[in-house]
């Protein structure tokens, strides 16, 4: 099995968190890509260097400014501190952003209702087999939330896409190779929640599992509501389109949480 | 033959030069490896961020925040963006740190005579066959110069030591595995002068081939002196571990210059 682990920038910009979690990570076996946002490190970094955060319904617009600050502070410091301490954790880590081999390419959100996001990428075409490649030389991709285009625009992207995009894209080089003895790919996001709750205020109300029939009552008896829709949603896609399993959990417990499949 | 080629951050940082220099790394054939500098871009974001850079004899200090700001913006926006140019040129190319895949490992230069550079790497140990696996696959690497320690540091590193540290433990590797099939290593500094002249004052004074013999007699008779000299011993150094041939050349010229080999 191949292990596909998203982890917020925030967990990452504390430094006990981070190690805790890098920890864990290090301990999973078998071949394995790690996925970080960005956090409020490029906010912060923008405030000192008098860079106005530009906000649309609550979305950053990245402007020129604002996507030189990301590809310094995701693509550079995050990216690159994360890499150094897994080799301190016996982890042959490799950092990537979707330039580096052109594995991940995306267009520039075109401008729509008059809205303009500025430098962000909309993911069109991703290299499965790269990824594959890295990890057949023994090294552990660590990949910054940021894509690249045909014109050579560097380009904000949402970290949980480029996670979905990743393990679907490994998926399908597999499945196109006819590779069986890889396995299969899961895809694990971790949050600040013991998983999917029954009871959002309980972090011991965890549903186990969560299947589509399982999904389509939960939906109905308003158990599962609000911000966690658009994410399980999500993670049906990403089933749909090749990926074994998905895993939402809390960071400090990698192999637990809530497991998504299709069956 | 394999070309390790340096560039200073200079050219890096004025869009029409690295455009320039940039077309032609594209079209140099077979594999090919970039190491750029930083230039003074790190020393422009210090002074946005209100960060002093102290200097000692003429050296930059790096502390942890200038370590920070050299990780994002040579690890993060130089690399990135020349890995994403190369690429709208046709080159697949992956930016790496010395961490990235655990290829240049140093130690932070300890303090000597009272004078602590700070988080400054002294390489001690280059794996070569990770950027010969890389070439394997297609991929041209992109070279920031930051190292990494055993205990997890990241460390500024003076670009021109990479370079040759990259080229030797490249010509290294294919000597241990006993490949002769891959060619030689040729290491080219690209600076802002045609090459090693004869008068430092005219560009036409090129100096073409330079041996030991020449130099000794180019060094008696007081044509090279200065800051060449150590250049130049440089050279000889990695010739002596293995590389075939340096080449000292303008950024505007880079299969032109002064060539340097041992017979």
């Amino acid at each position: 099995m191949i292990q596909v682990i998203k982890i917020g920038g925030g967990i990452l910009e504390n430094e006990a968190s981070r190690e805790m979690f890098l920890r864990q990570f290090a301990a999973v076996e078998g071949p394995k890509v790690l996925v970080h946002g960005g956090g409020r490190l490029a906010t912060t970094m923008a405030e000192r260097l008098g860079v106005k955060t530009q906000m649309i319904d609550g979305r950053r617009v990245t402007d020129k400014e604002t996507l030189d600050i990301v590809t310094m502070v995701y693509g550079g410091l995050v990216n690159k501190q994360v890499v150094t301490l897994l080799h301190t954790m016996g982890v042959n880590a490799i950092g990537l952003t979707g330039a580096d081999g052109g594995w991940m390419k995306s267009v520039k959100r075109p401008i729509k209702n008059g809205i303009d996001y500025g430098y962000v990428g909309d993911v069109i075409e991703v290299n499965g087999a790269h990824l594959h490649r890295l990890l057949d030389n023994g090294l552990t991709p660590v990949i910054a939330p940021i894509t690249y285009s045909a014109e050579g625009l560097l380009l904000n992207t949402n970290a949980d896409t480029v996670a979905s995009q990743t393990a679907i894209a490994m998926a399908e080089a597999m499945r196109r190779e006819g590779d069986e003895a890889r396995g299969n790919v899961q895809l694990t996001f971790c949050f600040e929640k013991a998983g999917v709750l029954s009871n959002p205020d309980d972090e011991s109300s965890l549903i186990a599992r969560i299947t589509p029939d399982s999904y389509t009552q939960l939906k109905a008896d308003g158990i599962i509501s609000g911000g966690m829709i658009p994410k399980i949603d999500n993670a049906f896609a990403a089933l749909q389109e090749g990926v074994q399993t998905v895993r939402i959990t809390h960071a400090s417990n990698i192999l637990g949480g809530t497991i998504i499949e299709l069956i």
